[in-house]
């Protein structure tokens, strides 16, 4: 995939609150500094608190890549988006999106981005060239995070511990396996998007044999307790090949996402798991923390959720969001 | 995917020997009934015991599909093989292949075939409308076969119990998951092929809701102690949601196929690492039986290691291949 040349106008499309602009809101969260403005069609709920452009007035702005930034269900591009996107080509933008729907599949985008030289990244599109994991040990340090669910703070606790580490002048990357993710680091592989053999192979070719004092903050997906996307977190877990694990939990979810009725594993049945698995690829994997977004709770019950489950499991619990991940990091360089 | 009609031309190749030909081999042994004859080019070195024929001769012996039973590194079809396959269109068959070349990518054969109004079946290619699983409880009953390692067995003893199963007078099915189980089925869903986060959901699929007394018998694939393939054999597990798991072992081999130095999992490790994992979705899930491959061991030895395993794990242990799987089957009975 070649690299999304930052900055970027985020579009939100039509999308009507925050939850389904969230690859919006997670660029802007994560890399402000890559990101100039947003723009937004007519019955627009959602905003990042960016400065509101069109296409012209953010190239002025410097913006080089205009970003799909919704994620709603079914990941399409819905054909009142074609104008808005057809206009960002020609104001002077490529056009990046993460949907299933591909931007090329839109013969108006394709004809007009070929006419012009711009590109249209598709970022679910894994690398055509993959290759199946081989478990050897490599060099170089690695986390990965896993979760008790989907959609848990998998994504914001890596970025925040690297983060932590490069503020502490430790040599860090955060390595990106879904699409906002991937938006954020500009690059990574959308790992639920991989032909199913190659799973592991992914992992290994996003976090390759690095530096002994290198550390790869990989993202992680799904959970090995959700009945859709175990497959995913196990391959993920086996080649990422991580003597880190960062525990990701949502402690106010009473169901697993998308799975009615289905309860969510004990923090300490799912960490128990989730290093048995791992320690297939690599003896040393053990969970490290637990980070728990508390985000659906009031500061005093987040603080006794946090200290209970610190008692639970014996590891440093924090809210990434409320307390940053410095606890975490401690643990890491200490090791 | 369209149904291959049978009978078959086995198309072989230049296969160096029955290895490279297994495809070929696995349908001639157990779908004698629709295969006709095998087709070789100079040099091959594999027979399945048919009588050779030409594309030809297998159109006046009555087949309809030429399938390509050659399954080499890198799953290409040789440039050497084209005219070959030309020829067999011409002679008025269909082609079939599971290989990762696609028949329609040669634009000899593809032009051909439109010209004529035959059909290419590409067998890896998983259906495109795939959904992500659910992991509901659904009706018919269910059995999986799962392995200490890739290769051990899987296909032939979901094969044999299918068959034993319906001498009798069960009604059951065959799942098939790969290419060569595909070309035995008729149908099937290629599964190391679909896309990661679909694959409970393609498990789910071909194992669908079914009469309480019907017995789908599903080819399991890789194993959970495989650290290229761990994650097509768990989303495998959680969609087939079988209430009866068969674990099938290769007693001679030293370390995991295509993984240098690694050792298998014991026969009890490995039990109890899958009905752990298949609970998820499916509470009762159970080893019921263990199938041991000893097509490398003299018959003495053959029958110490099969009894000592019947200790070790408490349950019924056959070699599919020299005792058939009536065991197995009295115990699904009984149940």
């Amino acid at each position: 995939m070649p690299r999304i040349e930052p900055p970027y106008l985020l579009f939100l499309g039509d999308a009507a609150d925050d939850a389904v602009a969230k690859t919006a809101t997670g660029v802007a969260h994560w890399r402000p500094d890559s990101c100039v403005g947003e723009f937004a069609l007519d019955g627009c709920g959602a905003t990042t608190g960016l400065p509101r452009m069109t296409p012209t007035e953010a190239v002025a702005a410097g913006a080089k890549t205009l970003v799909v930034g919704v994620a709603n269900a079914g990941g399409v591009i819905h054909p009142s988006w074609t104008r808005a996107l057809h206009d960002a080509l020609r104001a002077g933008l490529d056009l990046a999106s993460g949907l299933h729907t591909h931007l090329a599949s839109i013969p108006e985008l394709r004809d007009e981005a070929s006419r012009l030289g711009r590109t249209l990244h598709e970022v679910r599109v894994p690398p055509s060239d993959l290759d199946v994991g081989r478990g050897a040990p490599r060099p170089g340090r690695r986390l990965l995070t896993v979760g008790t669910d989907c959609s848990v703070g998998k994504m914001f606790t890596a970025l925040a511990i690297e983060r932590e580490l490069r503020e502490r002048g430790v040599r860090a990357d955060f390595r990106a396996t879904g699409q906002t993710g991937i938006f954020i680091a500009g690059e990574g592989i959308p790992i639920d998007a991989v032909v199913a053999d190659f799973i592991s192979g992914a992992a290994e070719r996003l976090a390759p044999a690095n530096d002994p004092d290198h550390w790869d903050v990989i993202e992680g997906q799904g959970s090995l307790f959700h009945p859709a996307y175990a497959g995913v977190s196990l391959g993920l877990l086996h080649g990422s090949q991580a003597e880190a694990l960062v525990m990701c939990h949502e402690p106010t979810r009473t169901e697993m996402r998308g799975a009615p009725g289905r309860g969510l594993p004990s923090v300490p049945e799912c960490i128990e798991a989730n290093e048995r698995a791992a320690r297939l690829t690599e003896p040393r994997a053990r969970v490290v923390a637990v980070a728990i977004n508390t985000r659906a709770l009031p500061a005093s019950e987040a603080e006794t959720c946090i200290a209970t489950l610190a008692r639970t499991t014996g590891l440093p619990c924090v809210d990434p969001l409320r307390h940053g991940v410095g606890p975490i990091v401690d643990g890491l360089l200490t090791r």
